[in-house]
């Protein structure tokens, strides 16, 4: 009866980067801005180090949803970047579905602006299509924590998995032996309190 | 086993606004007074857009719990209004089903106060007969957070959807291409942060 | 799947009080204790309009745990008392569970003092006997939001209602017309907020 | 040693709106954005319905920092409005201190977008002028509470008086049979449970 | 240059009860509505405990304001009642002024609703004229936290003295000894948790 | 379709300590310091009182991550000590499990620091094989509220009861009377409340 | 016009501790019961750690108020203790001004229970005998957060210096080579974050 | 008798940044540690960039403490660093007193890691000799925000103007003709929102 463990596995997984652009990212605030913009980087940081496919999206660019982060276009210069002409579910843009379709990936994160709409549209279609979904929570913004618990249980109740950027990167990365460098530099750059542990050891130890 | 994507369809989907009367307004502290207000008249603005089969119910109008918001039937001149004579479970009074049933939807879209009674009750009666039943739960209001968290956590049991008004806009709007200019008047009206988005996009555009 | 709708039937529904005592209440702090005391005396008094068969039980009353609260006595007088010799889980005291099927009632509205313990334990145990079962939240309290929130998952995921006292009685009391006066009082005797919606229209009218 | 009562006269205020831009309102955290649009238009309201001399600025309305909101160029068509050059101290601008010298006025009521800079920079101007200051605190936004706290104090401490748009109104009309119909007015069109109180009472009456 | 020591001193206090009306109350959202009630009846009970003159005063009670809370005329059936036919300050009345004066006290006990007018007016009128003042915080109520706070500190900056209601109580008895039992009691009426201490203790002892 | 009552049974449950090292412990912030290592250290002591088998792992001790919390070494001398070389989910460690496999036990205890990592992992694991796996939210602890939030739903909806050390122990205990002294001790340890109770009472006793 | 700098002086302070009775713990809710418990001891500790001539004093101990905190009489078992027959206001005790007097102390240390009586009365006495005056805010409990702002209002404007127990440490100890072991096992035993810094930074160390 | 406006004046300013070191860091919890690190960061950053004589101090760096954060190193490579070997006081430390001295400034901007020790006494110690003292309030941290408020109260009333990192670079700066480009860069870089506006705005313009 209870939800099976699906494991994140970093040779089947896929990210969604969902319209965090810069016009839209005024209306998130569920959380603070400086930590939301660390952990959307963080994502994205994590995403590149695991060579996960990435797809970013957008919804009307040119007008006031204003472009995507420019930061997020330079970590994946090269990822597929569909600007949805009007659809607001992504998943109802063709585009956007081929290029899912086309990393041959069954795990998907996603993550995005505004929570119950940009995520959860695609999360729900995705579901319905049969993905395992992983909603990156930190890296995924709205306009308060009432709407913010109200997307949260729709997602929920529809089958999807419910996680944050560094629970995302140890499921993938399993065992610090496949990499202490790489994801201790992941870490640091986007946990303070991380960064201050190994800064403290590392001159203890000279 | 997961609960399947019912997505909202303008078609076939009913708006039931029950018991917010003047009075009754009063005991609402889950949410502040001119959010909560906002998202009320959103609401009602957005079942006005798109034409949305609408039902307004009260609660002995004629005692302490008030009359219905004036905005309220202002918006909905011609809606039915069933004022119960004395049940609570708006779904105990014929008439409101009859009406709703006349509507032929089988979505319900549902909205109220106090969320735990007026709102509870009829989704739950609802569910029971067989509709898809989406709570708007930001134009929902009750005594405090605590008790609106358990009243969420029975309707979502039960299954119930929890939406707020602007996932409402979109999931049922589908695609910007469909009236760029509705669905942005509406949004301005409603997020003071969107109507400063156009506005400075306008300008700059000019 | 859904959970289906059990309603509330006063023809068929019991209250339990499990450790209200003046010692453990020291203990409640995930909720005020000017709105807690209110909510305990207001499920009190919705018992005995109700005339709901009330069982009151009480853990080690001797020692520091203290007394129960001397208003449930004497609203309850004539109530089973039970006075358990050491049975945590109140389900456990054979006296306790027989004089819950003395009432020949399936509807079990419980409370009590702590949350994760004194009320969840019997919730489980009454929902595996095959009760239904509705945790009068408000009417419970905890140490703190978190080990209340741990404890509403648990119970919830094992099938038990979360209500409130007001719930519990709009529930119970379906119509309005069924006594106006009497629920007009329960509810001006416990929100402040609704007595002043009455004393308001009470002048008005006159 | 205390601070004395200097009250507000209806004929000696001006009220100073500073930068209050489509830009720089997404900045504003301490404070939802609904509340804060009603109580920036509830002091513009009120500052035309007492014909106080009001005073529009503006930093860099041609960049990011975005034009004033629409609502307050509308409601003050013809009043002073200096789009400043560069100065972020507006009491460095001298057409805005001459515009404000040419009010005659020696009580100064401001309001801003952020607190700590475009409101406190002038506020503590304004006091080493002679001015009677009183800061409109609700109609005053910045980053969160920590940042708009200190800005209180460092006020405060200068001598500005902290008051808020209803408290503003109250103390400029000191008797409702001035013009029952129009604070009246005021108040319903800017507090929900006003409004809702009267439209009971109006129906009670009726 | 600090503030000297005034201490309460039950011949020379008088109790000023501004505004708890049944409407009024509506718009208090600073407290917990059942804290509130509690503190304002704990309030009264302590004024008649320590039987200081104790004055009472609305402002438009036949209007949507509402009338007095009936307890409070009920607590104080001969206490000089003044409705004010349209000041906002009270203090602008001169009936409110006269009965005052007519207590020959010199300290002043103010609570009300709301905090920032109906509290702070007569606050700041009465200093200037050279009373000492006490505001019973917790007896007084407003919109929300922020406006609560600002007026807190324009009143502090005049010179009045914070308290609650059980600070003031304890510094008008002064000693346990003057009446064990009646302080006693009034503290087992309005404190929930004392009234257990105090049920334990009974128990325990006999 | 509820998930049935697995009771915790003293003879069946062991405990897992995961990861309570000295750096991680700066990286929680969903809980206070004080209150979480009391938390911690009253699992420790409840595990040593039923005499539960206990087994301790760590991550990466020789490194910024630190040595274990040197209370739990001290607590549990002769306890399976897995210092993991790098698998971030313990039950991906075969000593750990092999340590769990030699217990017999079938009902899992966990805890530990961060919760939606080095709990999450191992609890989603121990369901995947048929363990009762009860979280023990209290004594586990991550970055903040929103992640906590996140991970509870996830080890809930694949079957994990959430519980609080103070449930455990009453849960596991049953009945005062198997041992009144024992329990009393060790709440008296961990809950000043209850500590203060046994106090006055004891007092009032003598 | 600003306060001067009086700083704390080991060879010329005293601590006083007023009122930390079992039962009024009870009523000690603005801040978390495991917290408060280590900041009291905190402070104990450090006054015997400095040698601060240290008076203890309680109110009615033979009543519901309850005894002492034992650990307090453990720590200063040779302190003047003052069991006061009735007065509230400490400073109206002989016997404790007395033993003040006696300690040839001018700057006083006080923290107690409830923070707006057992500790705001005898700091404005103190302060009005021209005592300094270092309240230790969180060594001082209160009903809640609204009532302690006031209580610390009151006192702050007649002159006390707000402190914590880890700057009156601090500002006592001036110099870490007075002692720096010392110091250090102070603040490892009452702040667990810094016990954690200091065992990773040994274990680096060895 | 109020504070007169001492403005920050970029010629007669100095910055001292007082023991940010990695191990103190992991105390600071009464803000988000990823805001906490970009305001300290925000503070360097407009330090050099208005060539504000800066001083860097730490205490007890070789030992639990741990070292100064590198970016501050690396930002002030040259600047005077006051390793302190024991003075918890930084201004009893004569290098630092005499740093301080050399730059010939008399307004000091102080920030530092814990609020109530290692920000207050050095500010306390300067206002007592005279400097016309700042606090940047939002680039010190401390265990909690009760410990935090008390700070901030005895350091306000002893004359310290409280402000923010924001406020001290727009005090600082004056106006913005003085150089666009410089300060909108500091601004973009450490304030996501305002960054948004700029992309924002610049996409608009091409």
């Amino acid at each position: 009866m209870n939800k099976p463990y699906v494991r994140l596995d970093k040779d089947n997984a896929a990210v969604l980067l969902v319209d965090h652009q810069t016009g839209l990212l005024s209306l998130v605030r569920d959380i603070d801005p400086d930590r939301f913009k660390n952990n959307v980087l963080a994502l994205a940081d994590l995403a590149r180090y695991f060579k996960l496919p990435t797809i970013l999206t957008t919804s009307f660019e040119e007008g006031p949803n204003g472009p995507i982060v420019p930061e997020l276009k330079q970590i994946f210069p090269d990822a597929p970047f569909i600007a949805r002409p009007g659809q607001i579910n992504a998943w109802d843009n063709s585009d956007f579905v081929a290029a899912i379709k086309a990393t041959g990936k069954k795990q998907l994160l996603i993550a995005g602006v505004v929570t119950e709409v940009c995520v959860a549209f695609p999360v729900l279609s995705a579901l319905a299509e049969g993905y395992e979904v992983f909603v990156v929570t930190d890296a995924s913004g709205t306009f308060n924590a009432m709407t913010r618990d109200a997307a949260w249980r729709r997602m929920e109740a529809a089958g999807a998995q419910l996680m944050t950027w560094f629970g995302v990167a140890c499921e993938l990365h399993r065992d610090w032996r496949n990499d202490v460098e790489g994801l201790g530099t992941l870490l640091s750059n986007h946990i303070p309190d991380y960064r201050n542990l190994i800064t403290s050891y590392t001159q203890n130890r000279t």
